[in-house]
């Protein structure tokens, strides 16, 4: 970070920042952004952030809203990503921001876009304004982990979801598990619902709770809602196929080249007018679903983001394919003693081969403990 | 509590708490008491605590404090716990005070010991001084909480301590546990040590990893150190038999009335002059010690507190016969997927059966979470 930044640059930064979440969930596949542009008095003039995918990005959202444009002469413009330089719905930001007469424009990260990648930066210099770059770095790339993960790794930014006992369980014996963790934390998972693209289960969720995966006890964007089913085996008369966002559903399931002589209604029902989801034809691995080949073809819709709320066996074999990149655990204040454990199947066999989390956060919810780590 | 008591009088009583405290682990099975003398000007002319048993209370200690004696006249005495009205080692402490020109007591809580029960604050009353009771007695019963349990119980508080990842296990699958907690959470259960009066464990244990049990990494007193072995088939060389803490160990066992013919080594061995420590006959049940007349044994030694530092067996089986107070359970942020769970066989079926926890507290230790909660 250039050290001509100050105090009051950081506020100002900190504002774009919390601007630009309030797209999260409606930007997707695009990164948040906002911005904020103040003039030479500091007097705040404009302010703007990207609000929905398609629509105008920060930078012009921020100079419409200046009404008299003569304060523009000298202002600075605080910006949480590098303006684009590439012609897409909008023009470039960068072209945008070089006609206006501001003498300085402060950007937290660079866009790591190849179309852009310190291009929109090089233009702004080339007329004559300061750049200052990586202010407020780090929260600008934990605000868009998502988009960054899918730029680089090719697929989602997958986050597991687990709701367990102190002791470890997600489930009683007789198979019962509503509700280990409280209404807090319950409604915490809704609001990730609304800020990821998708949100993932198997075919043993799906069959045995039936789940609607929507939205609810917040208010917030409807996520796309994947399910796994390799065999195909699943009834059409599942929530995820049936009620009024049908067409958020997304089906994995096996190629199935080797049926192709074999009558297979599922499939037909999938493949035919009657669904309005989508399926993908995936490889089978070891009797399931390759998951690694299932996530890069869900980066390629593109999906930037999944949020899994799954079972012990899907769950144990993200975490095994090293698959998961942030786990969310609740934990409650609870004992079964017996159940399903929540983690099974690692293949660890000594301590030195423990799986261990980096960046932590423990946060209390409710009476729940909220774990959060990233592998 | 009187409403007559203002925001001074909780300053001082939450003086005279943190001085109680000091006693923690060396007054046992007394309970913790501090004790702060104030001046008519509002000056603190003495103070004093309980520091260890068979020595003096804490009104003698802040009583002693005080040179110029003259300064007790219309002076306001704050102690944690209503003065002794029994002569035992010690002179009963009321009349100590009633001797005092002090005007007023201020007292945290009642002494449920049936020998004072009211009985010290009666005291001071008759002899016209004004008693105001109940300030603070939460954080008063907190402090006290091993001897108020062994006083209505009959047996120790017990705590049981967990350290486990954050999938619920203790151990690799190859046995290891070494060391799944950080070295904070360490160090915090070295400090435990000092305050409770003995830790326990099982026999695997015992035999398995060889504890020594003693306090380090903290200063701090040494407990006594239990050990649970019902057919008596540990060895002599283990460190809780042999080593400089020897006379601190008790060892529970079977009844053995039924092997009364039979030669039994380490039972000589135990009952002999060789052996420093303490043996104690519990019947057997369901094929091991049984576990509520081993407390109730150890209740009567007297122990005021058993932190346990077991393993699965004998975790489980104490929930199970519900004989835990107190769950201390370290999560590390790791996970095993397999291993040894920490907690089995609750007999639990149905969500609606869970062990549910109350009073609870969620702490960071180091890059550990802390789990408190009551049973
Ligand atoms: N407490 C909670 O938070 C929570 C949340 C969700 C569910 N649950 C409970 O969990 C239970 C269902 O869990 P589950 O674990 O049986 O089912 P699941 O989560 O539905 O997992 C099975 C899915 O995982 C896929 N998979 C991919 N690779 C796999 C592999 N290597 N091994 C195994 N599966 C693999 C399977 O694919 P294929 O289809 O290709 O075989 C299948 O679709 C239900 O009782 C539900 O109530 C609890
Ligand atoms: N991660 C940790 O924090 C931690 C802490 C301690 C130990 N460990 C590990 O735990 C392992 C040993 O654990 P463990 O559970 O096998 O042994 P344990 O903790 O030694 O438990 C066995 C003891 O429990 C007694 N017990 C009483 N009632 C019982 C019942 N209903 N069922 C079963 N036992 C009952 C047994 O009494 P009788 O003698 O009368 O049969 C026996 O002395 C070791 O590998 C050790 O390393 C881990």
């Amino acid at each position: 970070m250039a050290d001509t930044t100050t105090d009051i640059d950081r506020k100002w930064m900190s504002h774009a920042l919390d601007l630009a979440e309030q797209g999260a969930g409606y930007v997707s596949p695009n990164p948040m952004v906002g911005c904020v542009i103040i003039s030479t008095e500091g007097q705040k003039i404009g302010q703007g952030f990207h609000e929905r995918h398609g629509e105008a990005h920060a930078e012009k959202k921020a100079l419409d809203d200046i009404a008299d444009k003569s304060s523009l002469e000298g202002a600075t413009v605080y910006v949480t990503l590098e303006p684009c330089a590439h012609h897409g719905n909008t023009p470039p930001c960068c072209e945008l921001l070089a006609e206006q007469p501001i003498d300085r424009v402060v950007v937290a990260m660079e866009d790591p876009t190849p179309k852009v990648a310190g291009k929109g930066i090089t233009h702004l210099r080339d007329h004559d304004i300061t750049v200052d770059v990586g202010l407020m770095q780090e929260e600008a790339e934990d605000l868009n982990e998502f988009f960054l993960y899918h730029q680089s790794l090719n697929r989602p930014f997958i986050t597991l979801k687990i709701a367990q006992t102190l002791d470890g369980y997600t489930a009683a014996p007789d198979g019962s598990s509503e509700w280990i963790s409280g209404p807090q934390s319950r409604a915490l998972v809704h609001r990730w619902r609304s800020q990821y693209d998708a949100v993932m289960v198997g075919r043993n969720t799906a069959r045995l709770d039936n789940p609607r995966l929507t939205v609810r006890h917040v208010e917030g964007r409807q996520p796309r809602r994947i399910v796994i089913d390799g065999p195909l085996e699943l009834s059409e008369d599942l929530n995820l196929f049936s009620d009024q966002y049908e067409e958020k559903t997304i089906v994995l399931t096996h190629n199935r080249q080797k049926y192709e002589n074999e009558a297979d209604p599922m499939l037909d029902m999938l493949q035919s007018d009657y669904f309005h989801g989508e399926t993908l034809l995936v490889d089978e691995k070891d009797g399931h679903t390759d998951l690694r080949q299932a996530f890069r073809q869900l980066g390629q819709l593109p999906l930037t983001s999944v949020l899994v709320e799954a079972g012990q066996q899907l769950s144990s074999a993200l975490l095994h394919e090293q698959l998961v990149d942030k786990v969310e655990c609740f934990i409650a204040p609870k004992m079964l003693g017996g159940g399903t454990k929540s983690i099974i199947n690692l293949d660890i066999n000594r301590m030195s081969e423990i799986m261990e989390f980096h960046d932590l956060e423990w946060k209390q919810v409710g009476n729940d403990l909220l774990f959060r780590g990233y592998l």
